[in-house]
């Protein structure tokens, strides 16, 4: 499989060094991979809000992706490091519970344990395995080192629970799960599980909002539901921001 | 003419997945194009800043960048999407006044309306078109396809209602258009406005500022006005913030 | 020696354009060069804090690494522009104690003063020499330009007052230097100077913490402290914020 570019994900934020130097690692070990940053502010430990963005975001990177993802609240305990390969692509990070929805979408993935420390730093720390072991394994990866040299095959990874999803009569209740910049709150209702359907209503702290196609159908500061551009429905209100209006507490609740 | 860097402009912010997918789609499509971050932290939905940092920004860019410029509450809507060739440089993004004081200093623009399918993802959201059509047209571009194969030239662009700038006896009246990260008032008016002629004080809510080179002319603390960085002029207060000592309200008023 | 990549280290921040441009310059004069990004949020003007995330970082990029590092207050006066070379690498920036800690653990530096104008940009502002000066010299080192082109050797740097480490009987005391994302409080107490003894506790604000090798070996919630990723004594909350319990005020003592 073609191999690059690494790509980052993270909760290290860009207040420190500690994506700076990891890049730099990169640059040492494999200075012609292209790097790409796809986020670094991941909420601090927060494994879950790194799941939803690395799946809502991998299809978008070509094929021979390496992502590298950390969001690892156990560093340096026996939790394993991972190397995966499914969808055409490689994924690095703790076994926690950060790939759950990928390995949802992709169950036909392959899973190595990174074991072998002739790919780490020479040190590795206790507690910035990102550095010390996952990005320098993102590299000798980009140089075309077999992934299963990189440690024994595994299988029985690490899933979290996700927000549940709920269908009774004509109504299926979902959650917020993550609020973006522009205050849009995403919730875990895909757009293939109502677009089929006629959409009645869509209701959140006991207001009906209309379900339209883009913002700019109903006046500035209207609120209203909408599938984004994740496909997943989100609720926002036009040129304002859903999260100062409703904060992010409740069921959603779509009416067929 | 030469292609590349392909440069960002957006107010998306970094706490989310949004540029990275932007990338992603740039990684997929024309693996082989720099690409540079210019800014992600215009404040969301303004226009108008986001047309200030891109005029501020562009000259120091090579010939042939290509600009993806995302500033863009409208978006899903009938607002038009542009690819516009002035200054040696590309630039693309909607056409809702983002361009305003590019355009005021490049009358020789021309403008294509992006229309083309041929050069967008083969899903378009209604709304993340940074990623669904801004993002892969830049792409392209780089690759070398020609501007005019983009959709049809257009001539009528918006432009926005910019802060005034008046002149009456010897007093020159602006105001504040950007506040930066070390607290600096910058203005609307430009230092070839004044440098022509004798500067006798800058006044700002009554308070007469020394006009001078650099912050380092007066002791730590004191408030001065200068020519910042981007030929604006600008009040500070050295080693401070005057952001914290003005807050930005109000006329800028340079006596000569 | 190598040249590259070029490696960015500031207290621009990001929500400005300052940090684009200054990225426009390199691919003007070096387009060819790679450019990382290793830290823009140093605190403004925190000349010590960029002191000491620069000290913490080089280690880990590659030899011939450019750092241009720009935490300047005092731009435009009369403090002069450096080009050191040390360890292997090259770094630019004032000359107003940025590279303390690196000079202490690199005696050997050879240093050039910034003062051949062919190498900065044709117009020098007043407040924006990473830009003007900086960025360009980088570019043209990059390209192969000596380092004694770039104009005459200096000897005597400034260097600022670190904070105290002081030893009496079995105590060794320190301070909090850092705060890290995660709230890890970061001291300037190296690991090599406890390392080799027996440790007993260590205490902060009255409290003794206990001494261990990574956060996971106590319950979430619990203080601790342990040798962090750079190589010093770090007071951290397993699974939460050490700043938040403790803030940053009061000695860190270390009992043997």
């Amino acid at each position: 499989m073609k191999r690059g570019p690494i790509v980052f994900l993270t909760d290290f934020g860009l207040k420190d060094h500690y994506v700076g130097v990891m890049k730099g690692v990169i640059a040492r070990l494999a200075p012609e991979a292209p790097v790409i940053d796809l986020l670094h502010e991941v909420p601090p430990q927060d494994v879950l809000s790194g799941a939803f963005h690395l799946w809502a975001s991998y299809r978008y990177f070509p094929e021979g992706s390496i992502f590298v993802t950390v969001v690892d609240p156990g560093v340096g305990t026996k939790r394993r490091g991972l190397l995966l390969q499914m969808a055409e692509r490689f994924f690095l990070g703790p076994d926690n519970g950060l790939f759950t929805w990928l390995l949802d979408a992709n169950p036909d993935f392959v899973a190595f344990s990174l074991e072998n420390p002739a790919f780490f730093l020479p040190e590795v720390s206790h507690t910035f395995h990102g550095r010390d072991i996952f990005a320098p394994c993102a590299a000798h990866l980009f140089r075309g080192v077999p992934p299963e040299e990189f440690g024994p095959r595994v299988h029985d990874l690490v899933r979290l629970p996700v927000p549940p999803l709920t269908e009774e009569g004509n109504r299926l209740r979902g959650s917020v799960i993550h609020v973006d910049r522009f205050g849009n709150l995403i919730t875990n209702i895909a757009a293939e599980k109502i677009l089929s359907r006629r959409v009645r209503a869509v209701v959140f702290q006991g207001q009906k909002l209309p379900f339209l196609r883009t913002y700019g159908e109903v006046p500035p500061g209207t609120p209203l539901a909408l599938i984004g551009s994740d496909g997943l429905l989100e609720i926002a209100v036009t040129e304002g921001s859903a999260y100062e209006k409703f904060g992010r507490q409740g069921e959603v609740i779509v009416e067929f």
